[in-house]
């Protein structure tokens, strides 16, 4: 069993009130619990405890506390809740919290469901079914309360009166406003509501939708990029007819938001993204997201053993330069993943787009360069005050010492360069730019980092020591 | 000056508006454009005209662009608005706005704001402004509007009326409410209110305050952190003594989100913060953010140098172990950055604590081993399949493929793990996980790796090779 989080100091309290069972005292001590912290906490009792403490809970944390339990927690409480705890429970979840059951629970208890779910409350959960799994769609909230644009401002307070089900604690945000025909013409809120004359018309007062929609079959990551560009709260969202079908809020927004990010991150450090916490995919599910990477990028740095079998004969020769194979091409490696890693993130922010590759171009190429100069300064002064106390470089020491420096500026640049432009490259031509990967940049580098180091030995060393 | 946004569409018509002087056409014009759009377009129009439109702007939405220009614009516009447009504007633009330019700008812009301001609003600026400037507390929205608990709803819709400004379309989330000391007891929402009875007490009906709210004085981060876990779309700000200071809405910590998660990228990436987006930051900025870590790393990989020169007699002997030096030290460190990568995530999002140790070492070294298992096979067949077709390799050929399979089995291994447990022992120890940066890793094993590799070396071929 997973240790509880250090959140979850109420759990010793509950189990001892339901020992000593202090029915009364624990449905009191519940309503001081977060919805969320208690459902992280349900797994550390028993199902029959879980089932008692369910029923103790008033409606609406029941529901709140619903949406978080896992499959499983859910399951148990659908074959073992009465009917009348139950068919309130399904007629307040969210549609896609009820989607997802009939998606995943076993056959009986899907039966049970629909027993006990009025047919309309059946049709929107089915619409909801058929919404891709990564679109927006299923993001939304399908309970909420349409306004039409005809309506004056004193029925659309008493409609919001007679047909509020607050479900979660934070209610109504914005409200919507369709036509005659269901179609989104506008928002408004229900502060401006309240304060406008009783007999205006809504479609006087409210804000006209310009293009702040989303649609149910858009990618959660471009809902996500509008809420995050205009600064929503919430948004509503259409079918392909601009029908009004659901609302959107920030709280759904900011989990797609740190997923997405978590993806990235994954990608970039050179993975396939794993899509749950870390204990919750398999170990074998794990070892090949990683895995196959790994061997892809091993396969690739292959390339350098038969690039270094081309200069066997100059290693042979000059083993010092075997000395500084590590060195040289790790610091175009890391050189690379910095770059690669900077572009990456900007482009998935919008900071830049593809028509700004000459720009970075111009940028990296300076900064490669001075990056690269220091380092080799570096190492061309490591290498020199070293051979004053030591002759482990020999007597061409200086030679050696040029050959380090000038391979370093030139592999730094190369990596920088390659870092930074190939991301735009795959950007441009339709593919993630989170595929190069700072492992993907820095193999790459690495094989073309020895032909650099090895033609530049060659040069500086021919006549000496080669 | 850079290219302007694709959604920018609107700007040559503005333009052609202005050269035809069509004033009142503009003014609708205006309407249909989102401000965030609208201020993101506004450095494409010069200074004068950046006026004109600013005049033409009803003055909510005035608002809403001012709060997105830059800083030099705002300037502009603060020189150059008549007193007619400015004080008003002044009395609602958000206190964190105000904060900025006050701290901002020149002296000659801060009298013209101060003299145009109410004494009791430069005070509310002034306390966000004694707040750090990473604080929750400068997020927080000031203009919003308390209730008292003794209320009855009828007048607090009432109050609600009569106080509100609505500054921007989102308008209000949720009521917070105060008991007579102005302490923080409880919130509700606007619909909850307007469905109650007109003469029952706030405090009847309230949800009261349990732990969800957020110190002004508290890190984004911390915050950021309740607004995710508790999916909130609003909360409360109190200040130390529990007054109610702000509100915070969720729109504001999606930025927070986005902008730590840069961080955490960049850091993963081997490299300081930038802060800004990239072509924000100075040029000499991101070289020195970027150029000291890769110093740091270049002074650490120098060890590989040292590490090899005490094998540089194995060399001598046996050239035909360096050619496989960059890809056993490569796959070490692309193992090492993954697992490191894996681990600093699932912190920042709390998937994993420090008690969780154990399990991340018996879970990553089995990874580690199988991953590294595969790994040293291909190698292992890699050379064998080649040495039937060249003799590259000797004749001892199978006893350098047994050398680098056993070495690349240990180097993935040793990766794997040091790039799991390190991050862990850092949160451990107070220390930032995301400095384990996936090149520190590959840093560190390269080193070692290099050790592990000679010394398997030695194990097998000595007595033929070696």
């Amino acid at each position: 069993m997973p240790e509880p989080h250090p959140i979850l100091i109420f759990i010793p309290e509950i189990k001892s009130l339901i020992s000593q069972k202090g029915f009364d005292e624990l449905k009191d001590f519940l309503l001081e619990i977060n919805p969320i912290d208690l459902a992280d906490g349900f797994p550390q009792f028993p199902p029959e405890h879980q089932l008692l403490i369910f029923k103790l809970l008033d409606p609406r944390r029941a529901i709140a506390v619903f949406e978080e339990l896992d499959l499983l927690e859910q399951e148990y409480l659908i074959q073992h809740l009465e009917d009348l705890t139950l068919t309130p429970l399904l007629a307040d979840i969210p549609a896609e919290v009820a989607r997802q059951l009939f998606q995943k629970l076993p056959e009986r208890s899907i039966k049970r469901m629909s027993g006990l779910m009025k047919k309309e409350r059946i049709k929107t959960v089915q619409n909801v079914l058929v919404l891709p799994v990564d679109s927006a769609g299923t993001l939304m909230k399908t309970e909420f309360i349409p306004l039409n644009q005809e309506m004056v401002a004193r029925a659309a307070i008493e409609y919001i009166q007679a047909n509020m089900r607050v479900r979660k604690e934070e209610g109504i945000h914005s409200l919507y406003i369709t036509n005659n025909d269901f179609k989104l013409v506008g928002s408004i809120n229900l502060s401006t509501l309240i304060a406008a004359p009783r007999d205006i018309k809504i479609k006087e007062i409210m804000s006209p939708v310009s293009f702040i929609k989303i649609l149910a079959s858009m990618d959660q990551e471009e809902a996500a990029k509008i809420f995050s560009r205009y600064k929503l709260i919430s948004a509503p969202v259409v079918d392909e007819n601009n029908c009004l079908v659901g609302v959107i809020t920030a709280d759904d927004i900011m989990q797609v938001i740190q997923e997405e990010d978590t993806e990235d991150i994954q990608k970039l450090a050179g993975m396939e993204v794993l899509d749950k916490p870390y204990f919750d995919v398999s170990f074998s599910k794990m070892v090949q997201k990683r895995g196959t990477w790994l061997c892809v990028l091993f396969l690739g740095e292959m390339l350098t053993a038969t690039a270094m079998g081309f200069f066997e004969g100059e290693i042979a020769k000059a083993v010092v330069l075997a000395l500084f194979i590590p060195l040289i091409i790790s610091s175009g490696g890391n050189s690379g993943s910095q770059a690669a890693t900077l572009i990456v993130r900007a482009m998935a922010l919008k900071e830049i787009t593809f028509g700004d590759w000459w720009r970075v171009l111009k940028r990296e190429f300076a900064s490669g360069l001075t990056m690269g100069s220091v380092l080799g300064a570096i190492g061309f002064f490591r290498i020199y005050i070293w051979s004053q106390f030591s002759d482990i470089y020999g007597p061409h020491y200086l030679l050696v010492a040029l050959t380090v420096a000038a391979s370093l500026v030139l592999v730094v640049l190369w990596g920088t360069l390659s870092g930074s432009l190939l991301p735009i490259a795959l950007r441009r031509a339709g593919l993630d730019p989170a595929v190069v990967s700072a492992p993907f940049v820095a193999t790459l580098v690495d094989v073309t980092g020895l032909i650099i180091y090895f033609s530049v030995g060659i040069f500086f060393l021919r006549g000496t020591l080669l």
